[in-house]
């Protein structure tokens, strides 16, 4: 095996992890042992999330242990297998780490990336689980119909760009906040919403929502919790349906945050408030992704890249996300 | 026409109307116009929304005027009848008024009562809207699955009495959360909970949750939000789904109150919150009074009922109410 390089774990964070917790290092990938395949990546993910995995916080999974490879999902070639399911030169995603060559048991392939005429970076951001996130969180729990108001935060983010399309190919009128002229521009331009709100540069977010959704929220897909949920709920429709994806606006939840009660909200507009986790339709994401890459070749679904070239730049890219730097799905490309 | 009596508005309450907000009057009910019907009430209506009614501040309706008869629920017979639908000795239940004899439109009428072997009584509670909002509630927002955990507020009062009930019948364990001993005494005896929590006699309620379920609560039936509701919610399950029936122990909206944020726990339990109301569900009324009837005669619905004899009962009726007095539905019975 050649010598590679990947990237681990130098010191725990307190707080958003910065380039100075890694370090990259040259390793010997191991041989194969039964069940277990080669994959050289081609795409490392860079999103949010890995914060909380290097967080020595309880979280959905066990943190990232000092000295291990960052945990992360990646995109690439197989190029040697010992395990019946996968062949040399089949494309693969899954949890690979933060490393150019990846030896992992085959459980850790989430799936064959079939779509051979998309570029495999998708495979990471819409064809991944920001695209399958944005879908069932959308259409199971948001349940949009024609001609519904559907509000978005975080609303040019990988996940929310995603739900503003497929709502207005399902026939709605969408409504997206954002913080910035230039998220808003690619609100407008790229994403196709029929209205944008620069929460950074509105004095009352309230009244901001209110007068672009002149007959109520029906649809709001949230991202942030905080300020701007604050600022949407009280403008809900009779029967609204509010999505919770993510608290990206919560710094942390020790001491518990406290806002708004909602209860009066959901009470008089009979409206809902429910949470989502693309992993609870893993049953379906063959349905999902089915539709998502049939809605991009068709044009209807653009999605916005931010990629990193080399490995070396890593270490400080879950700071520079928190930073606001990225512009689309980050990504870090190998072998470039 | 005979002389009768009514109760009318005196003087609007700031806060819980109080027995001097009100005067007992005589008055000559007027002759039946086209489409009217004159209504002997036995049972009115005392309930803790009319707190609203009389309220300067915008509700679901407009406030009762200075002068005008007491807004109410009331139950009683018809004695006269210029309307082709209703016949003397027809029961009916509907918004007549705290007065002895009503002439109102057909459309006040919510339904002729046809249980002839209940007591006319149950058409203002377990057979009225108390009921109905206890099955839609449960049944249809809260859709509990036989084996769930069924966690009720405010559990040994009218409706939720009967969402306990309800959801014993439905094949759930049920917790009531009542205050004090005599009520959790009612939830234990009477509603046939499972397990009952004293609000009151407890340090920590989210503990006391917590210890008696166990495996997490599927169902939290709320007629409370504030503190009870910040102590269930960190105890929800996976796919819980929270009711939001009522929200009697905020005295104020205004300003608005501030609570533990509900995101993250949504999002962790990919639980939801949803609010309900009676009135969504007009036209399924009859099923659910069907089956209300049938469990109250299998005697696997039982239902409490506190009676106040006469009109003079009346003006001090809601403040005894917030006062807690009352150990089951408040009626005032007329014509002994």
């Amino acid at each position: 095996m050649p010598t590679s390089r990947r990237v681990v774990l130098a010191a725990r964070p307190d707080g958003i992890p910065q380039a100075e917790h890694f370090r990259i290092e040259a390793y010997e990938p191991a041989d194969l042992k039964p069940g277990e395949i080669l994959v050289r990546n081609q795409f490392l993910s860079v999103e949010p999330a890995m914060r909380g995995w290097v967080s020595a916080v309880a979280n959905y999974a066990q943190p990232v242990g000092i000295g291990e490879v960052m945990r992360s999902f990646a995109s690439g070639e197989v190029v040697a297998s010992n395990h019946p399911g996968y062949a040399p030169g089949d494309r693969v995603t899954g949890m690979f780490g933060w490393q150019e060559m990846a030896v992992v048991p085959a459980s850790a392939v989430s799936r064959k990336v079939t779509e051979s005429d998309l570029p495999l970076s998708t495979s990471l951001g819409v064809l991944g689980l920001n695209g399958i996130t944005a879908y069932f969180g959308l259409l199971d729990v948001g349940q949009p119909k024609p001609g519904d108001t559907v509000v978005v935060s975080t609303a040019s983010g990988s996940v929310g760009s995603a739900v503003g399309q497929i709502a207005k190919i399902m026939g709605c009128r969408t409504v997206g906040i954002a913080g910035g002229k230039d998220k808003v521009r690619q609100c407008l331009e790229d994403f196709g919403y029929d209205a944008a709100i620069d929460y950074k540069a509105v004095n009352d977010i309230a009244a901001a929502v209110a007068k672009a959704c002149p007959g109520g929220v029906d649809v709001y897909f949230d991202n942030t919790s905080g300020p701007i949920s604050d600022a949407v709920l009280p403008n809900l429709a009779m029967g609204a349906r509010v999505v919770i994806c993510g608290t990206a606006s919560i710094s942390s939840w020790d001491p518990w945050p406290t806002g708004p009660r909602p209860e009066r909200h959901l009470l008089v507009r009979r409206a809902r408030m429910q949470g989502v986790l693309a992993f609870d339709y893993a049953h379906r994401y063959g349905e999902a992704l089915a539709r998502l890459a049939g809605w991009i070749r068709s044009g209807q679904l653009r999605y916005a890249e931010d990629i990193l070239d080399g490995l070396e730049a890593a270490p400080d890219a879950i700071a520079s996300l928190y930073r606001g730097d990225n512009r689309g799905k980050r990504l870090i490309r190998l072998h470039g």
